[in-house]
């Protein structure tokens, strides 16, 4: 496991779906920031379950528990510790899937890891909930950037193909007893211009690298991404103007990065978001103890769609890996 | 700048466009590797530039020099160093641009970085040039791979849009003195499973980071990517099966990750190549000097496309990615 | 701060000496491993305050809840977090120090470097309390450790500058209101050869640097150390000989140590220790809101010899870092 | 090996005793840094063996060629790579070593951990040559720390036991075809209050790891040391005062270093240095080939005593560690 991050801004994720708790070790804030808690659980509660007949009828606080790095609310330089209990777990639900792991779940290749000593439950440390942690990180990481000018808002830019009706496509699947995914779109404004540590820590190494963290991603572009692959020089290279004495491009097709630095256009990228592995119709796959192929019906409590719970972690991914950077690009 | 990679074998890569020399020490390396330096130059070979009418005039022989790290040969346990001089360096050619940044390239992020102390000539340490070293590092671990029977190649998968004629919209790009894009699938085979260090450092989270190293990626995809979020979850959803006593997918839209760690199916990824920005055309532009808007011409020595260029160098990068993960893995 | 150690098995420490809780995360521990909550436990009373009355009064179980990373008390390859409750704190012992920093504790350098928002309660982070987490950590490394073969061992050498006489010494100084320091001696026997990363990670660079994270640690040596420096070549290198088919040394003046690699002889440093900053005494110290001289007086509650409990933190500390170098010997 | 170091100011060293060359790459110099080469290369000479009878007759320029980093001399952001070539080897002189471990030399613990793959000629990388390109990553911090108003300085405290005559012990040790070993005292001065991370990355923990570095150290302490252990509380705390507006101690027992945070008193520290390994006189050691024991002449050339030499490493250290942790300070 290597559920750390960040060189200046150390984030340390711990929790299984089914442990006592989940939680986030958060070394290197800078001392003297007020915690606006109220609006760290409103941050939360975009990520939460039970929100609607769309997500997982789960329901809980998610309500995080700060140990330490806190004083009267603010930070004091110490490492701050959050916790969110885990009660509401049923651990029985998993039973089958000890010996039958899941199709396009992490259930296969965690027994392989760990040599059967993995914790299946709820898909353990692989389960969506240790997002929440990573919302707790990047939530306090967003009012930092706040303070200073800096905004980070993703939004659903399609479910199940369509832009136009993401939630009717969530529905006919949850009807057929199936899921989507999606593509999220997340965008940084106010982001000064030279941040980013090229070759291998640029702002696209680095973002990339912290979103991957989220389940189910399995792409990332910047900019125009994939689409710059088919456009010509000339249409893709965006021309630079003076705007007063700042500077800035006409267009954005390089998504605020050039070099793998801010150019202080706004950051923007792309995630895709596999459907949903967790499904309530039976599938193939296999039973270790009989080294034989199977059926699985997966009982459990599951979302026919996790993009919308999805876009606060985009946010919380970037959010961390921005402003770990721009810490490096203070010095 | 942050131009080293790897916690098991770290890369350090330096050297600018211009500078006497580029190169790359890498710390890490198993004692008694036999280095096959013929195999080594041949893969250089293909990123190196003056091949054919659709790449750089510059010709370079792009033969490393090894300083240390090696006796007679055979990796001796300390650090590999190894150097390329940069015989055939025209940096008049690029003194308006200290003046004049150029769309699409790092010139104006690294002015701001760098306070204007930035190596300008030839892109500095931004230059496309830098990926020689990466190759050198690549190829070097791609021996060491292929002798556990790891397999990294990477191939064109469209450039401009086509699929068909790569090397047409290449031509057709040079004439029209501007430069065309596109994208490289990449496949890892042979991987064992249980390789990927989730949350941050799973296969796909350091494949990513390595692969923004190259100047000019904009996007990564894993498996089915961006097309898995159009999909159903029992659609995206690779069944398991016995192959024997192997477990092996019937389908693999998964791209032989799941949850950040090797599944032991082939590891598939694609990369979106923006097109070149150096062209031919006039260009908008500012001059800092003036503070005023101003129009480049760019002159130098530019392919139309670096699509083919890149091929060796996205399989140095998941090369170093992949087995700085599988030491991990190893313990 | 940085309360994080470790490239292949992660610790990071959180708490304060008067927060809610203080902890610890532990990333990349193997899977499978059976933690023996019961020997932990009296590990960690060998650093608990309160056992006599040469040390402080406060009395706390110090007993660690388990947050994740345990499925049955078995390690499954997730993180796993421990956290200690504070329960018997009472801050208002440290009003004073607010304005006047305490001769020899970190008071004024925190202060200086988090901006007066530091927490300075009982030394908030700085408090010899954070090393409960510590050995918690290195409690349960000891035990993987011993598995292997390999046992750790400190011990008191001398306190006060006596050899013969120690408690003797922390008796004289309590009655004095005062306080001693001591030097420990730590032994680790049973470690293979060729552990250790020269030249920044071998095997003294890394004890070294997670034994100074003992408060009141000012000085470490390996072998015969300082004394060696008068030495004869000839008297201070260690003969090799054939033991059997074993390779010794006749005598360990290297400390099992050369060139930063474990040598297969027993591992020995020493590491000194401090007397306690906190005196009964009156002192003189400077007040920040009038920028004047003043007198101090501590109260709260103190060691007269923290050397007694520094014994099993030096273990710990010794055990993470040589752990951490094992497994990348491993490999 | 892990010959890298540093979080903000990366470095990696390279090179073998009898490679084509030695060398370092330092990544994260800030820009526009003007490098002052014949100061540098004085601090050089300072460890350049040949400059008398006591140190090795082996005489070379050590003079680095800078292959990247610089323009016009001034740093320009990208990563500085120095090399500086071995032109004056003799690997025949350590034909016998091959078979026939040094005693006090790391040949037989690399023997071990490369598996036989080691460069013995002249100890590899484990030979205090390596310090050469330690000393040009430290020189060049030296004069960046220096134009903010912060010297290093160390300086012998004694030989082979001795603080009136030195040298003479030197001499002594000479005729008698032996070696002695020191004491090196290090001042940090001028750095200002709140540098260090605490608690893995405090100032002791990270010069710590920094000198151990330097082959032949045994041992570190900082202020009083471990002669701190033998002093009261109310001996050893050092008082605060104003100083005007500055605050000062009114003794320096703490060694400029608070809970591991500099206090803004001059930062001391002192080295202990064992007699070098390399003897004219025969010695015990162990043949591989036969697994038998064996006795060793050690031919090559060798310096009584490598203190002298020893001093302008150990300045290198400390300034490639404080700078470090400098820039995280200054954040």
């Amino acid at each position: 496991m290597a559920s750390t991050f960040g060189h200046n801004v150390k984030i340390s994720i711990f929790g299984q779906s089914h442990s006592a708790a989940i939680g986030v070790v958060i070394d290197g804030l800078p001392a003297g920031i007020a915690l606006d808690e109220e609006k760290l659980q409103k941050f939360l509660d975009r990520r939460a379950p039970g929100k609607s007949r769309y997500s997982t009828a789960r329901k809980e606080a998610d309500r995080p528990e700060f140990l330490s790095g806190l004083v009267d609310g603010v930070t004091c330089g110490a490492p701050l510790a959050a916790v969110i209990r885990n009660t509401n777990t049923r651990s029985a639900d998993y039973d089958n899937i000890r010996d039958i792991p899941r199709p396009g779940h992490a259930d296969y290749t965690a027994h392989v890891k760990y040599n059967g000593f993995e914790d299946v439950s709820g898909g353990g440390h692989f389960s969506g909930r240790l997002t929440a942690p990573l919302c707790v990180a990047g939530g306090i990481i967003l009012q930092i950037l706040e303070k200073k000018g800096i905004t980070i808002s993703a939004s659903i830019l399609e479910i199940g193909g369509s832009r136009r009706d993401p939630f009717g496509k969530i529905e006919e699947a949850r009807q057929a007893g199936d899921s989507v995914g999606g593509i999220i779109e997340c965008i940084a404004d106010g982001l000064p211009s030279g941040i980013g540590e090229p070759m291998f820590d640029g702002l696209e190494n680095r973002i990339a690298q912290a979103v991957f963290a989220i389940p189910a991603v399995k792409g990332i572009e910047f900019g125009r991404g994939f689409e710059a692959a088919r456009l010509r020089g000339s249409e893709n290279n965006d021309p630079f103007y003076y705007d007063g004495t700042r500077v800035r491009t006409r267009t954005n097709n390089h998504g605020g990065i050039l070099g793998g630095i801010s150019s202080g256009m706004p950051v923007v990228l792309r995630v895709a978001i596999k459907p949903t592995p967790s499904i309530a119709r039976s599938q193939e796959s296999i039973r270790y103890s009989r080294k034989e192929d199977a059926v699985l019906e997966v009982r459990g409590r599951h979302d026919p769609c996790i993009v919308p719970r999805a876009v606060p972690c985009v946010e919380a991914a970037c959010a961390i890996a921005i402003y770990d950077l721009m810490i490096e690009g203070e010095r």
